[in-house]
């Protein structure tokens, strides 16, 4: 099986200044086209050490993807790193992309600097993939079967997250076009509200039942609920019918746990609802201050459903716009089922929205004398009526803002469905 | 010089369905401690695979720092394979680690169940360092000179990130008693409102001049501008009065585009002038879905001056909630300069706040007659009266709704600035 490795270059993630993105994104790509990522690398902007990880990954990969060190600032070493592994001792200027370069800093109405120019030279040892998002091109290394043993490429890519996403798939073609590549067949199924130990005894007699070549991940994330993933080689083509039948064993077991075995997250499998049914929603946030809002409006077309959101921080706004009133504050404390509910009205009167969620919490590390830091009172409103719900987490301001807004997605996806199955 | 390796365990990083935040998170807090991050590697859930390259990074390296591969489910055989790398043929219980699990289940509602206990069953080779915010614990494996040529440590953390950031105190203080360790010094400006090379080009003759001991990064991102990072050895504590020497000196070339040189995000640079100066804020968003107050709020303490926040997703919340005139809507567009003006005088109006922001634009690929997709107007109001500002860019959705509210997060920093100037 084609194997690769990855290796993202710069001090900046050795150091930790910023999160490795590019990997991930890489390795899944490869993934989908049947290539087996064996290895990610970071390492530093230093030219010995590019040029020795990189030729140790070729000899023990097909391929080996480099991101980053590609900048049009002074802290970029990469390239030269690269002429001299491939032996090359002559630059030549790529015309197309430096098209792409005028292009992009026309659009952007700056200046065509020397600077942004000289990263349309390349090495006259590779071939080169454009890069439409940004100025510098995907540098492709070919080496023959003496060089490392076997037939080996070197993909470089620039570090920008958005510009590698771009000539990603161009990458994977030229990848699959000069290397074998397998199937693998994966499929994912969302959970939301167990933790991954409690649903790896809930599930475990369906998982010990497993056939040896299926193999089941538990990926947990805060926002999205525990990801099961099921994966297996698929030499003759059965692997999707195979696993389709394991999954429809598992449907019962789960119950209304199972959000999704097509969407990523909550407020895609809510949207998607939403956008069937031709039904609106509203929200009102105090605690989560426009999570909410902005994952909803994360997906593509939620204009179509979502009509807005209050975030009424302080208790004056609450009562003002929302119309929660001033006793049931008093009476309740801000952080109560009763203010969430008259939050969730509120909004739904305001906006003439089918349904609408609110939050009202403690996200700090401090609450009021009724309830803890770490609590939240989640409404949920619609022709149904009115349904509250009560949370409480131990984590720092964050990731209980994260917590509660995943948990207030969840309570609205049940909500929906089950008004959707009336 | 110290030097560690840091090795993420686990399939689910090399497949892509997750992002390794750890890595970035570690090396960070090494640095700090003088330790110097040579390599960060990612690899399989492979027993064999786990054991060769551990002890390769041993070799050259006198730390390992791994995360991931301890969780209780089916899918982890990251500890025995530690055990056998280390020697162990004895599990022992931890006690101590054994109390803070039940804790945590305790706390959470969950019953405790005999995966859970099996967390606190360490090799009898290594001294435990208790994870507080999970179940399974930090271990200690360490080796005399004999083993590696040097004395060596690896530290087996969980994957988690949340368990990983509590537990990394105690890791590093356990660096610091058993290895020696130099000083970095690093000092980063934040900067908004310029790309990468032209802000190159900027300060190329103050760049230029540096002394050869110092380092400069470029570290571009989206939602906070480029952090200009300063770094050198301090083997005599001369380094702090150096590079300080050298920031004044930048300081009058960048003007008002330096945002910080201690804050790390546009909204903790608002946050501190906002509480320094007792005043308020509210915004009213449109394409930016509620991002702007969600960042506003994810700065500890923000209530003190964040009064709230209307998503006014559809026209109408915009005319009836904010009172923006319908002729103002159907004469400009509803992605317009007046537009923008009346929601932030509107937002204003509404919660009294001393400053607001509103933004409206088209996030996704399409935009209407009068302005194209990726095009956002942003209004701030206060005291002074109301600006707004046009900004175009050519991204995806999710990566325009980023830019659109750091550029409105900019713009409103400036606005705040010049008032407290008066």
């Amino acid at each position: 099986m084609t194997s690769a490795s990855i290796c993202t270059i710069g001090d900046e993630i050795l150091i930790g200044q910023i999160v490795d993105t590019n990997s991930a994104m890489i390795s899944r790509a490869l993934g989908e086209a049947g290539i087996r990522t064996s290895r990610m690398v970071s390492l530093s902007d230093d030219a010995d050490d590019i040029i020795s990880t990189i030729e140790k990954e070729l000899i023990l990969n097909d391929i080996v993807i480099s991101t980053g060190g590609l900048g049009p600032t002074k802290d970029d070493i990469t390239k030269p790193a690269l002429a001299k592994l491939s032996g090359s001792t002559r630059m030549v200027r790529n015309a197309e992309q430096e098209a792409i370069i005028r292009e992009i800093l026309h659009s952007r109405g700056l200046d065509v600097l020397d600077i942004n120019l000289m990263q349309a030279m390349v090495p006259d040892s590779c071939e080169v993939i454009l890069n439409h998002r940004g100025t510098a091109p995907i540098m492709v290394f070919r080496f023959p079967k003496e060089r490392f043993g076997h037939p080996a490429a070197l993909y470089a890519m620039p570090g920008v997250p958005y510009e590698t996403e771009a000539a990603l798939g161009d990458v994977v073609n030229d990848i699959k076009q000069h290397f074998s590549h397998a199937n693998i067949y994966h499929r994912s199924l969302m959970v939301y509200g167990l933790a991954e130990s409690a649903l790896s005894k809930l599930i475990e007699p369906w998982e010990d039942s497993l056939p040896a070549d299926i193999h089941l991940a538990y990926l947990p994330n805060p926002l999205t609920g525990v990801r099961l993933r099921l994966s297996c080689y698929d030499s003759d083509g059965s692997a999707e019918a195979r696993i389709s039948a394991l999954i429809e064993a598992l449907k019962p077991i789960l119950g209304e746990r199972l959000y999704s075995g097509q969407d990523d997250s909550l407020e895609a499998t809510i949207g998607r609802l939403l956008k069937e049914s031709g039904l609106t929603l509203s929200c009102a946030e105090s605690c989560t201050g426009g999570e909410i809002a902005h994952l909803i409006t994360t997906v593509s077309g939620s204009s179509a459903y979502f009509l807005g959101s209050v975030t009424s921080y302080a208790p004056e706004i609450k009562i003002k716009v929302l119309g929660v009133p001033a006793e049931t504050i008093s009476k309740n404390g801000i952080v109560s089922s009763a203010v969430a509910a008259a939050m969730a009205e509120g909004v739904r009167d305001l906006t003439g929205s089918t349904f609408a969620v609110a939050t009202t919490g403690w996200a700090d590390a401090y609450g009021d004398e009724r309830e803890p830091a770490g609590t939240v009172w989640i409404a949920v409103t619609g022709p149904d009526g009115t349904e509250t719900s009560r949370h409480s987490y131990h984590n720092d301001r964050k990731r209980n803002i994260e917590r509660f807004s995943a948990t207030a997605l969840d309570f609205l996806r049940r909500y929906i469905i089950k008004y959707l199955n009336r």
